[in-house]
């Protein structure tokens, strides 16, 4: 039995907590939250305890942290599953990386989008050869509404808190590293996000190595719900991963024809994916695989997002 | 040069002396319709003249007659270009095929479909054997609404006027004979057609004389227009002919996902295929080739347009 | 604590028993199989124990049953879920439904299309008076591939044992009875489905006391997969139903543009059916609710189905 | 009667022909080609003459020349439809439209996508605030294969050859000029296409003076076909435009579900396109009313691929 302590009780906290206690021969044994009330809910619903963190990295049956600080987890030696991204500073990123080298223990990252059906076989299907070399890859990453301001004025901007994941995609998609980065971006929904000194509309263009290119787009808010889609042309064709509907009902009436919305935001877009990323993470520790998404390519998007806040505030290209 | 007379300068007439006129070699000489101020203006608009039947038969430069009175027409030793059905009574149009026969002359009937670009193409890749032998057909057809009561009362009956067109689908697809109908059918829209003596919704099936199932569904009514779609399953698979939109926009709100209704009605629908039918019919005179839908296709279908009409009227299945 | 019996621990016992433990304050004391090494298993990855009909119907504790003999079950005074059909005969289908309704007993039948997001979804919105009134229904229903000709021998023909579906979800939808029924059908895959006395391909058309119309087409097997739609028109519009995909990828090649095919089977596509339907069943037993799918729902679709086979057998329509 | 001269008997000269001739009170008078067969061909198939610019130029009945000279044209009084670029060299193309000014004259320059029935539509229903304000372009414009490299030699490279449609489409629907313009490319198809200079693989991002943002990706080759699309997020929603296919076909098989590839290539994908757009200059000319797409438009379009040429060349954002 893996014995394992859940950092984070809020919303994702939540999902994750319900992933755990399906993976067989895991226990949940610690909730950690600095919200009281929240801890001990979700630690009552599954059978686990309310903890700190001293408990639990003081705790030498526990095997794994959930959404753990990763340095210190890396130090009491748990295996570690980690929400992307690593820090908002590069920096303490790398040092983390470091620890978690230095200590041997498995890290995930979770950037949960490569555990998703649609993406995963998309990307299966290009590593197959079906559209022969990956040429130019589009990416479109839209949330349905912004956060609260006070969220956004310590996310560490735009490009680490929502693009941190299409940078991931990219390298995960495209196969190669970015050479320049080039990002601009605009203030067009609210312009509190502005006095916060952020954007809420970007574009971003990163030319590889190898010369193959990709466009990403952002917005914080589309009224039509959450966009997430990619698509990829290779040297024999396309491939491209659509949005998710919730139902496959179409009505045809006097106005129009039409179909359902997007899945409303992550926790419904990506359910499957958060589920396929905890058994992932505790299929590697049980097997002493390594995992798919490693604390490298988490390190390496934030090279990215900081790459490409440099661009968009100093105006300019941005090499690697 | 190739000289035409035109019956009919009604809405259906105008398209086909559009189509005349476009043909390489051949000349709009006549214009008949009853309606003379319409006659006038159409053989205006294309430099052609207003005549009378006695006319048209008369005058021996005349080749074809498009729309005619076949009977008539084949005795002048006229081509043929006929609307559909031949005749509303059956026996009319059994005497007017054997008079066709009997002159030898070139007769189309005007079942526009099957030169839909669409349709020809799911034919043509049936017939190269995409999905294998046809074991089921499903035909829809609505109209986007009802014509008048008045021209209801004489038009032969929703099997005659509507389903003539879906018989012939039905018989060009699976490429067999019908062996029983049935047909049943309501009056869900109008009591006016019920009074009238017809029904404004139609289900009918027909089993083949090798076991082929066919179902075709109707209305005279669909409140987001015409609705135009067949479907076979083969041994191999599926073809689907879907509708056809106006324009390829979709929209996103914070409503829906809305694609184009359909194309209104069958002007808009079947322009194209209006277009190739006439083409075929003078390319056909010219090579002295047969034609892709013959009188006897005409006659075929209205045996199966009386056998659902009897089906429905008496509650039985017909054998053929 | 509510605890359960399962009998069967088949294809669908192992889904129904997945669901059964997800349920909150739901436990599954029993796991009943002729098949010893399928029960033991099956009990032992849940937590249950191996019984007979015996000491379920014996145990006081035992709450509920799932697929259960249902007449015994109902004078055990058992809540029962039960899987269609009811019995394959109609007489005793009816008897059990009075054992039912005399015992006073929760008797849910397992019609989980009702449960589908997507179907769930359109009939909501059918409900709520998007289309106006049901005029006209389509379903399509074709499984991938045929069960084995043993089991075709005691399914009961193909309309009790795969229409019988169909014909619940049209009861369900165009909320009327069916005045008289017509069937037709034809052995097009596997001879030896005919020897064994049954048909791989039905059309069957249903005109409602209404006035209604709705025809089913079903295949034994069509060679893409599992086809599950129907669409509904109605006075003001259509409701359509889709497949459902494992993945929302698009291929464009030189050879054409793809999507995925349907999910795979029953299992796959109704995965959340299944899981709705069972979260259904213990909700309305711990509010004392009616279940949606009643026995009598049960009854009434085997009715159909006899009228169905009668039609097909005596080439007649059937009247009821 | 409207005389008119067309230039140029090649491709694109004869689908002009085909739609001059086809416009009610216009007459095609001369057609001039370098290449006398070509010129002869075309002429005689539309009852015209063969001529050369002196001709033309110098015959006063001449009111209007397609894909002309444009500044001899303008000296001459003569109305202009005129295809992109207006001419490779900035400069040049500025002398004309102000020879176009000078002269009083209309002048249509061919970006006949505005005139497509879909691109039309999405802008119509942009313009009525269908979607808001509109915040974000994403135009994808893929050739099915490059042009011979002799061609691309003196094309003006990928910018002012492919990309100037594009630049059309960005100024038309964001509303807003450009403040800056980023491009990067790469040649992954075909080596010849560097050592003639030029790219076949290029990502354009406009930040316009509003804050709008447009991200423009192009290839010379899609192996799957002409592919062009675009889709506008709005601050109440998104338009898309999608490509056009043959026909709706769709084929379910055991490998997949398969819709038909785009229209092949422009020729097939803006047919509609050419003759609106031909109708409209004929229109506007006969009512005296200015034009849709104007030489300006024709200006900074070339502006734009200017710009994008040299942000490429010196890898730096330009500003305009």
């Amino acid at each position: 039995m893996t014995d394992v302590a859940l950092f984070g009780a809020g919303r994702i906290g939540k999902i994750h907590a319900g992933n755990i206690v399906r993976q067989p021969g895991v226990r949940l044994k610690y909730v950690v939250d600095v919200n009281a009330t929240a801890a001990a809910e979700l630690a009552q619903k599954y059978g686990a305890q309310v903890g700190s963190a001293e408990q639990v990295f003081g705790d030498a049956v526990v095997k794994a942290v959930v959404i753990g600080s990763s340095t210190r987890a890396a130090a009491a030696k748990k295996a570690i599953f980690c929400e992307k991204p690593v820090d908002l500073s590069l920096a303490r990123a790398r040092d983390c990386a470091q620890a978690v080298a230095k200590a041997g223990v498995t890290c995930l990252i979770g950037f949960q989008r490569r555990y998703d059906p649609t993406f995963a076989a998309l990307k299966d299907r290009l590593a197959a050869g079906e559209i022969g070399e990956p040429q130019m890859l589009l990416v479109t990453s839209r949330d349905p509404g912004p956060p609260p301001v006070d969220y956004i004025k310590v996310s560490g901007g735009i490009f680490k808190d929502m693009l941190i994941h299409d940078f991931d995609i990219f390298r995960w998609i495209l196969g190669d590293e970015a050479a320049t980065v080039h990002a601009t971006g605009s203030c067009l929904t609210d312009p509190a996000i502005a006095t916060a000194g952020d954007i809420d509309a970007a574009a971003v263009t990163i030319r590889t190595r190898r010369g193959r290119l990709a466009q990403i787009n952002t917005s914080r808010r589309a009224a039509y719900g959450y966009d997430q889609r990619f698509e990829v042309l290779g040297s024999k064709g396309m491939l491209q991963a659509g949005n998710h509907k919730p139902t496959e009902v179409t009505a045809a009436t006097a106005q129009s024809v039409s179909l359902d919305k997007p899945e409303h935001f992550f926790l419904e877009r990506y359910r499957v994916a958060y589920a396929n990323e905890m058994a992932h993470f505790f299929d590697a520790l049980a097997k002493g695989a390594p995992v798919k998404t490693t604390i490298e390519d988490g390190v390496k998007a934030l090279e990215l997002a900081e790459a490409a806040t440099t661009s968009w505030r100093e105006k300019r290209i941005v090499e690697l």
